[in-house]
Protein backbone atom coordinates (compact mmCIF):
# COMPACT_ATOMS: atom_id res chain seq x y z
CA UNK A 1 0.00 0.00 0.00
CA UNK A 2 1.13 3.42 -0.78
CA UNK A 3 0.90 7.03 1.34
CA UNK A 4 0.63 10.15 -0.44
CA UNK A 5 0.93 12.90 2.23
CA UNK A 6 -1.35 15.85 0.88
CA UNK A 7 -1.23 19.38 3.12
CA UNK A 8 -3.83 21.21 2.43
CA UNK A 9 -4.11 25.51 2.89
CA UNK A 10 -7.97 26.45 3.82
CA UNK A 11 -11.04 25.05 5.49
CA UNK A 12 -12.69 23.64 2.03
CA UNK A 13 -9.69 22.90 -0.22
CA UNK A 14 -10.24 20.80 -3.30
CA UNK A 15 -6.60 19.40 -4.30
CA UNK A 16 -5.96 17.29 -7.54
CA UNK A 17 -3.65 14.22 -6.61
CA UNK A 18 -3.84 12.66 -10.32
CA UNK A 19 -0.11 12.63 -11.08
CA UNK A 20 0.70 11.20 -7.60
CA UNK A 21 -1.81 8.32 -7.75
CA UNK A 22 -0.34 7.79 -11.11
CA UNK A 23 2.96 7.44 -10.12
CA UNK A 24 2.07 5.09 -7.96
CA UNK A 25 0.91 2.85 -10.03
CA UNK A 26 3.98 3.32 -12.79
CA UNK A 27 6.26 2.44 -9.49
CA UNK A 28 4.19 -0.62 -9.12
CA UNK A 29 4.36 -1.42 -12.74
CA UNK A 30 0.73 -2.70 -13.08
CA UNK A 31 -0.40 -2.73 -16.42
CA UNK A 32 -4.18 -3.91 -15.84
CA UNK A 33 -6.47 -3.66 -13.07
CA UNK A 34 -7.52 -1.34 -10.44
CA UNK A 35 -6.51 1.54 -7.62
CA UNK A 36 -8.49 1.83 -4.69
CA UNK A 37 -7.98 5.73 -2.95
CA UNK A 38 -8.66 5.59 0.41
CA UNK A 39 -8.79 8.54 2.92
CA UNK A 40 -7.92 7.93 6.41
CA UNK A 41 -10.02 11.05 7.73
CA UNK A 42 -13.66 11.47 8.57
CA UNK A 43 -13.83 15.51 7.09
CA UNK A 44 -12.55 14.53 3.91
CA UNK A 45 -12.94 12.77 0.84
CA UNK A 46 -11.84 11.96 -2.63
CA UNK A 47 -14.20 12.36 -5.83
CA UNK A 48 -13.07 13.45 -9.79
CA UNK A 49 -14.56 16.46 -11.50
CA UNK A 50 -13.06 18.81 -14.12
CA UNK A 51 -9.59 19.70 -14.65
CA UNK A 52 -10.20 22.16 -17.30
CA UNK A 53 -12.13 25.62 -15.89
CA UNK A 54 -11.38 26.43 -12.44
CA UNK A 55 -14.18 27.98 -12.16
CA UNK A 56 -15.92 24.00 -11.43
CA UNK A 57 -14.24 23.62 -8.23
CA UNK A 58 -15.06 27.11 -7.29
CA UNK A 59 -19.21 26.36 -8.36
CA UNK A 60 -18.56 23.26 -6.26
CA UNK A 61 -17.54 24.74 -2.99
CA UNK A 62 -20.77 26.67 -3.11
CA UNK A 63 -22.84 24.62 -3.96
CA UNK A 64 -21.74 22.61 -1.11
CA UNK A 65 -21.80 25.04 1.41
CA UNK A 66 -25.61 25.86 0.26
CA UNK A 67 -25.96 22.24 0.78
CA UNK A 68 -25.27 21.77 4.30
CA UNK A 69 -24.73 24.86 6.21
CA UNK A 70 -21.27 25.63 8.42
CA UNK A 71 -23.21 26.35 11.36
CA UNK A 72 -26.19 25.37 12.47
CA UNK A 73 -26.63 24.27 16.23
CA UNK A 74 -24.92 21.01 16.04
CA UNK A 75 -24.62 19.31 18.97
CA UNK A 76 -20.74 17.38 17.88
CA UNK A 77 -18.96 19.99 20.47
CA UNK A 78 -15.89 20.47 17.54
CA UNK A 79 -18.44 22.05 15.48
CA UNK A 80 -17.52 20.23 12.16
CA UNK A 81 -20.77 18.26 11.54
CA UNK A 82 -21.37 20.05 7.97
CA UNK A 83 -17.64 18.25 7.04
CA UNK A 84 -18.30 14.67 8.68
CA UNK A 85 -21.83 14.98 6.38
CA UNK A 86 -19.88 15.95 3.50
CA UNK A 87 -17.16 13.22 3.36
CA UNK A 88 -19.97 11.07 3.59
CA UNK A 89 -21.67 12.74 1.07
CA UNK A 90 -19.02 12.48 -1.34
CA UNK A 91 -16.86 9.15 -0.04
CA UNK A 92 -13.74 8.66 1.50
CA UNK A 93 -13.21 5.65 -1.28
CA UNK A 94 -12.75 5.87 -4.94
CA UNK A 95 -11.85 3.24 -7.15
CA UNK A 96 -10.44 4.03 -10.96
CA UNK A 97 -9.29 1.34 -13.37
CA UNK A 98 -5.68 1.02 -14.87
CA UNK A 99 -5.03 -0.08 -18.43
CA UNK A 100 -1.62 -0.24 -20.37
CA UNK A 101 -0.20 1.33 -17.08
CA UNK A 102 -2.42 4.61 -17.29
CA UNK A 103 -5.21 5.66 -15.24
CA UNK A 104 -8.44 5.41 -17.03
CA UNK A 105 -9.82 9.16 -16.88
CA UNK A 106 -11.55 10.89 -19.35
CA UNK A 107 -10.74 13.98 -21.29
CA UNK A 108 -12.05 16.40 -18.33
CA UNK A 109 -11.25 14.36 -15.57
CA UNK A 110 -8.63 14.31 -12.41
CA UNK A 111 -8.55 12.94 -9.34
CA UNK A 112 -9.37 15.45 -6.28
CA UNK A 113 -8.66 15.16 -2.51
CA UNK A 114 -11.61 17.04 -0.77
CA UNK A 115 -10.90 19.13 2.26
CA UNK A 116 -13.75 20.37 4.39
CA UNK A 117 -11.90 20.53 8.02
CA UNK A 118 -8.49 22.30 6.88
CA UNK A 119 -6.18 23.28 7.31
CA UNK A 120 -4.50 20.41 8.08
CA UNK A 121 -2.05 17.48 7.26
CA UNK A 122 -3.55 14.71 5.60
CA UNK A 123 -2.57 11.27 3.68
CA UNK A 124 -4.67 9.13 1.02
CA UNK A 125 -3.91 5.30 0.72
CA UNK A 126 -3.45 3.76 -2.84
CA UNK A 127 -4.03 0.22 -3.23
CA UNK A 128 -3.12 -1.39 -6.62
CA UNK A 129 -4.77 -4.72 -7.84
CA UNK A 130 -3.70 -6.55 -10.77
CA UNK A 131 -5.99 -7.88 -12.73
CA UNK B 1 -11.33 -3.13 -20.12
CA UNK B 2 -14.92 -3.64 -21.84
CA UNK B 3 -16.71 -0.35 -22.64
CA UNK B 4 -20.29 0.08 -22.69
CA UNK B 5 -21.81 3.00 -25.33
CA UNK B 6 -24.81 5.16 -23.84
CA UNK B 7 -27.03 7.45 -25.80
CA UNK B 8 -28.84 9.78 -23.34
CA UNK B 9 -32.28 11.16 -24.77
CA UNK B 10 -32.62 13.95 -22.02
CA UNK B 11 -30.46 17.04 -20.26
CA UNK B 12 -31.69 14.61 -16.81
CA UNK B 13 -31.98 10.58 -17.55
CA UNK B 14 -31.24 7.95 -15.52
CA UNK B 15 -30.58 4.69 -17.74
CA UNK B 16 -30.66 0.66 -16.74
CA UNK B 17 -27.38 -0.41 -17.49
CA UNK B 18 -27.00 -3.71 -15.44
CA UNK B 19 -27.87 -6.34 -18.69
CA UNK B 20 -24.82 -4.49 -20.33
CA UNK B 21 -22.87 -5.22 -17.70
CA UNK B 22 -23.53 -8.78 -16.74
CA UNK B 23 -23.05 -9.47 -20.43
CA UNK B 24 -19.28 -7.86 -19.96
CA UNK B 25 -19.04 -10.78 -16.49
CA UNK B 26 -20.16 -13.19 -18.55
CA UNK B 27 -18.09 -13.19 -21.65
CA UNK B 28 -15.25 -12.37 -19.45
CA UNK B 29 -16.25 -16.04 -17.55
CA UNK B 30 -15.47 -15.01 -14.11
CA UNK B 31 -17.25 -16.86 -11.35
CA UNK B 32 -16.34 -14.94 -8.93
CA UNK B 33 -14.76 -11.38 -8.13
CA UNK B 34 -15.60 -7.65 -8.66
CA UNK B 35 -16.87 -5.31 -11.47
CA UNK B 36 -15.77 -1.93 -11.30
CA UNK B 37 -18.16 0.64 -13.31
CA UNK B 38 -16.45 3.70 -14.23
CA UNK B 39 -18.19 6.60 -15.72
CA UNK B 40 -15.43 8.86 -17.97
CA UNK B 41 -17.63 11.82 -17.89
CA UNK B 42 -17.79 14.65 -15.26
CA UNK B 43 -21.40 15.78 -15.93
CA UNK B 44 -22.74 11.93 -15.03
CA UNK B 45 -22.56 8.94 -12.55
CA UNK B 46 -23.63 5.17 -11.94
CA UNK B 47 -25.51 4.24 -8.87
CA UNK B 48 -27.87 1.41 -8.24
CA UNK B 49 -31.58 1.71 -7.16
CA UNK B 50 -35.30 0.83 -7.39
CA UNK B 51 -36.05 -1.52 -10.87
CA UNK B 52 -39.72 -2.08 -9.97
CA UNK B 53 -41.92 1.54 -9.54
CA UNK B 54 -40.40 3.93 -12.65
CA UNK B 55 -42.15 6.49 -9.66
CA UNK B 56 -38.54 6.10 -7.84
CA UNK B 57 -36.59 7.14 -10.56
CA UNK B 58 -39.03 10.37 -11.53
CA UNK B 59 -39.08 11.41 -7.59
CA UNK B 60 -35.04 10.99 -7.82
CA UNK B 61 -34.74 13.19 -10.49
CA UNK B 62 -36.92 16.04 -8.67
CA UNK B 63 -35.19 15.11 -5.55
CA UNK B 64 -31.85 15.91 -6.94
CA UNK B 65 -33.28 18.95 -8.98
CA UNK B 66 -34.39 20.51 -5.70
CA UNK B 67 -31.27 19.79 -4.17
CA UNK B 68 -29.17 21.83 -6.20
CA UNK B 69 -30.36 24.10 -8.57
CA UNK B 70 -29.81 24.25 -12.10
CA UNK B 71 -29.20 27.73 -12.83
CA UNK B 72 -27.64 30.01 -10.12
CA UNK B 73 -25.16 32.47 -11.05
CA UNK B 74 -22.79 30.11 -11.47
CA UNK B 75 -19.16 31.46 -12.53
CA UNK B 76 -18.16 28.14 -14.61
CA UNK B 77 -19.03 29.16 -18.69
CA UNK B 78 -20.78 26.16 -19.40
CA UNK B 79 -23.43 27.04 -16.85
CA UNK B 80 -23.98 22.94 -16.07
CA UNK B 81 -22.17 23.45 -12.39
CA UNK B 82 -25.42 21.44 -10.94
CA UNK B 83 -23.82 18.46 -13.31
CA UNK B 84 -20.74 18.78 -12.02
CA UNK B 85 -21.90 18.48 -8.42
CA UNK B 86 -24.41 15.61 -8.89
CA UNK B 87 -21.37 13.74 -10.54
CA UNK B 88 -18.94 13.80 -7.53
CA UNK B 89 -22.55 13.72 -5.03
CA UNK B 90 -23.53 9.70 -6.87
CA UNK B 91 -19.72 9.47 -7.89
CA UNK B 92 -18.54 8.40 -11.28
CA UNK B 93 -17.44 4.80 -9.57
CA UNK B 94 -19.37 1.78 -8.43
CA UNK B 95 -17.95 -1.42 -7.94
CA UNK B 96 -20.12 -4.61 -7.70
CA UNK B 97 -19.74 -8.01 -6.40
CA UNK B 98 -19.65 -11.33 -8.44
CA UNK B 99 -20.59 -14.92 -7.40
CA UNK B 100 -21.34 -18.02 -9.64
CA UNK B 101 -21.08 -15.40 -12.52
CA UNK B 102 -23.61 -13.48 -11.50
CA UNK B 103 -23.57 -9.21 -10.65
CA UNK B 104 -24.81 -10.13 -6.47
CA UNK B 105 -27.59 -7.51 -6.50
CA UNK B 106 -30.57 -7.50 -4.58
CA UNK B 107 -34.21 -7.90 -5.71
CA UNK B 108 -34.86 -4.72 -6.12
CA UNK B 109 -31.89 -3.15 -7.60
CA UNK B 110 -30.55 -2.68 -10.82
CA UNK B 111 -27.38 -0.47 -12.08
CA UNK B 112 -28.02 3.21 -13.59
CA UNK B 113 -25.84 5.54 -15.81
CA UNK B 114 -27.05 8.94 -14.14
CA UNK B 115 -26.98 11.89 -16.90
CA UNK B 116 -27.04 15.23 -15.81
CA UNK B 117 -26.09 17.09 -18.61
CA UNK B 118 -27.20 15.35 -21.96
CA UNK B 119 -28.53 14.72 -24.23
CA UNK B 120 -24.74 12.71 -25.29
CA UNK B 121 -22.96 9.80 -26.23
CA UNK B 122 -21.77 8.53 -23.07
CA UNK B 123 -19.46 5.55 -22.21
CA UNK B 124 -18.64 3.62 -19.09
CA UNK B 125 -15.76 1.54 -18.57
CA UNK B 126 -16.34 -1.85 -17.07
CA UNK B 127 -13.12 -3.79 -15.07
CA UNK B 128 -13.21 -7.42 -13.86
CA UNK B 129 -11.24 -8.36 -10.90
CA UNK B 130 -11.07 -12.22 -10.36
CA UNK B 131 -11.00 -13.67 -6.79
CA UNK C 1 -18.62 -13.91 -0.26
CA UNK C 2 -19.36 -13.29 3.07
CA UNK C 3 -22.90 -12.14 4.66
CA UNK C 4 -23.62 -9.92 7.39
CA UNK C 5 -26.90 -10.15 8.89
CA UNK C 6 -28.34 -6.67 10.47
CA UNK C 7 -31.32 -5.54 12.45
CA UNK C 8 -32.61 -2.06 12.49
CA UNK C 9 -34.33 -1.03 15.03
CA UNK C 10 -35.58 2.81 13.73
CA UNK C 11 -36.61 4.48 10.47
CA UNK C 12 -32.79 6.09 10.08
CA UNK C 13 -30.64 3.79 11.77
CA UNK C 14 -27.11 4.13 11.90
CA UNK C 15 -24.85 0.92 13.03
CA UNK C 16 -21.48 0.05 13.21
CA UNK C 17 -20.54 -3.06 11.32
CA UNK C 18 -16.73 -2.47 11.59
CA UNK C 19 -15.85 -5.69 13.76
CA UNK C 20 -18.16 -7.80 11.80
CA UNK C 21 -16.33 -6.84 8.26
CA UNK C 22 -13.05 -6.98 10.18
CA UNK C 23 -14.11 -10.98 10.72
CA UNK C 24 -14.58 -11.49 7.43
CA UNK C 25 -10.99 -10.63 6.46
CA UNK C 26 -9.92 -12.31 9.61
CA UNK C 27 -11.23 -15.49 8.74
CA UNK C 28 -10.36 -15.16 4.85
CA UNK C 29 -6.43 -14.90 6.28
CA UNK C 30 -6.13 -12.07 3.54
CA UNK C 31 -3.07 -10.13 4.26
CA UNK C 32 -3.65 -7.59 1.60
CA UNK C 33 -6.00 -6.69 -0.67
CA UNK C 34 -9.30 -4.75 -0.67
CA UNK C 35 -13.18 -5.60 0.70
CA UNK C 36 -15.90 -4.64 -0.96
CA UNK C 37 -18.78 -4.07 1.46
CA UNK C 38 -22.16 -4.25 -0.98
CA UNK C 39 -25.57 -3.30 0.68
CA UNK C 40 -28.55 -5.64 -1.64
CA UNK C 41 -30.85 -2.85 -0.74
CA UNK C 42 -32.24 0.64 -2.19
CA UNK C 43 -33.34 2.16 0.93
CA UNK C 44 -30.26 1.73 2.83
CA UNK C 45 -26.26 2.37 2.85
CA UNK C 46 -22.51 2.08 3.39
CA UNK C 47 -20.62 4.87 4.22
CA UNK C 48 -17.59 5.43 6.87
CA UNK C 49 -17.64 8.11 9.42
CA UNK C 50 -16.43 9.19 13.06
CA UNK C 51 -16.58 6.36 15.70
CA UNK C 52 -15.70 8.39 18.89
CA UNK C 53 -18.59 11.08 19.31
CA UNK C 54 -22.28 9.55 18.85
CA UNK C 55 -23.01 13.85 18.68
CA UNK C 56 -21.40 13.19 14.72
CA UNK C 57 -24.27 10.27 13.61
CA UNK C 58 -26.91 12.24 15.75
CA UNK C 59 -26.42 15.34 13.76
CA UNK C 60 -25.39 13.42 10.66
CA UNK C 61 -29.41 12.46 10.47
CA UNK C 62 -30.51 16.06 11.20
CA UNK C 63 -28.55 17.11 8.36
CA UNK C 64 -29.92 13.83 6.05
CA UNK C 65 -33.07 14.79 7.19
CA UNK C 66 -32.98 18.42 6.21
CA UNK C 67 -31.61 17.72 2.89
CA UNK C 68 -34.15 15.97 1.71
CA UNK C 69 -37.68 15.99 2.85
CA UNK C 70 -39.12 12.66 4.20
CA UNK C 71 -42.41 13.68 2.99
CA UNK C 72 -42.58 16.24 -0.60
CA UNK C 73 -46.02 14.18 -2.14
CA UNK C 74 -43.50 12.22 -3.75
CA UNK C 75 -45.35 10.27 -6.81
CA UNK C 76 -43.60 6.68 -5.35
CA UNK C 77 -46.72 4.75 -4.08
CA UNK C 78 -44.61 3.20 -0.67
CA UNK C 79 -43.81 6.95 -0.01
CA UNK C 80 -40.21 6.32 1.07
CA UNK C 81 -38.33 8.09 -2.19
CA UNK C 82 -36.23 9.93 0.52
CA UNK C 83 -34.39 6.78 1.45
CA UNK C 84 -34.30 5.91 -2.10
CA UNK C 85 -32.29 8.83 -2.52
CA UNK C 86 -29.99 8.81 0.40
CA UNK C 87 -29.44 5.69 -0.99
CA UNK C 88 -27.85 6.51 -3.94
CA UNK C 89 -26.36 9.51 -2.31
CA UNK C 90 -24.37 7.19 0.00
CA UNK C 91 -23.89 4.38 -2.21
CA UNK C 92 -24.35 1.08 -1.62
CA UNK C 93 -21.18 0.12 -2.46
CA UNK C 94 -17.79 0.97 -0.37
CA UNK C 95 -14.33 -0.62 -0.95
CA UNK C 96 -11.52 -0.60 1.87
CA UNK C 97 -8.04 -1.56 1.73
CA UNK C 98 -6.42 -4.51 3.99
CA UNK C 99 -2.85 -4.27 5.03
CA UNK C 100 -1.31 -7.04 7.71
CA UNK C 101 -4.57 -8.76 7.77
CA UNK C 102 -6.44 -5.50 8.82
CA UNK C 103 -8.67 -2.63 7.23
CA UNK C 104 -6.78 0.59 7.14
CA UNK C 105 -8.96 2.98 8.56
CA UNK C 106 -8.12 6.30 10.38
CA UNK C 107 -7.98 6.86 14.10
CA UNK C 108 -11.43 8.08 14.27
CA UNK C 109 -13.47 5.90 11.41
CA UNK C 110 -16.03 3.58 11.74
CA UNK C 111 -17.76 1.29 8.71
CA UNK C 112 -21.78 1.55 9.35
CA UNK C 113 -24.68 0.60 7.68
CA UNK C 114 -27.07 3.15 7.12
CA UNK C 115 -30.84 2.58 7.52
CA UNK C 116 -33.14 4.79 6.27
CA UNK C 117 -36.17 3.18 6.05
CA UNK C 118 -36.31 0.69 8.99
CA UNK C 119 -37.23 -1.22 10.31
CA UNK C 120 -36.08 -3.85 8.79
CA UNK C 121 -33.83 -6.93 8.61
CA UNK C 122 -30.57 -6.52 6.77
CA UNK C 123 -28.07 -7.49 5.04
CA UNK C 124 -24.61 -6.63 3.47
CA UNK C 125 -22.57 -8.97 1.33
CA UNK C 126 -18.79 -8.93 1.82
CA UNK C 127 -15.86 -9.65 -1.26
CA UNK C 128 -12.44 -10.09 -0.14
CA UNK C 129 -10.02 -9.54 -3.14
CA UNK C 130 -6.08 -10.70 -2.26
CA UNK C 131 -3.69 -8.50 -3.67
Amino acid sequence: MDIININTKNRFDIIDITSQVQSCITNADVKSGIAVIFIPHTTAGVTINENADPDVTFDLKNIFNNLIPEKNNYRHIEGNSQAHALSTLTSPSLTVIIENGKIMLGTWQNIYFMEYDGPRNRKAYIQIINK
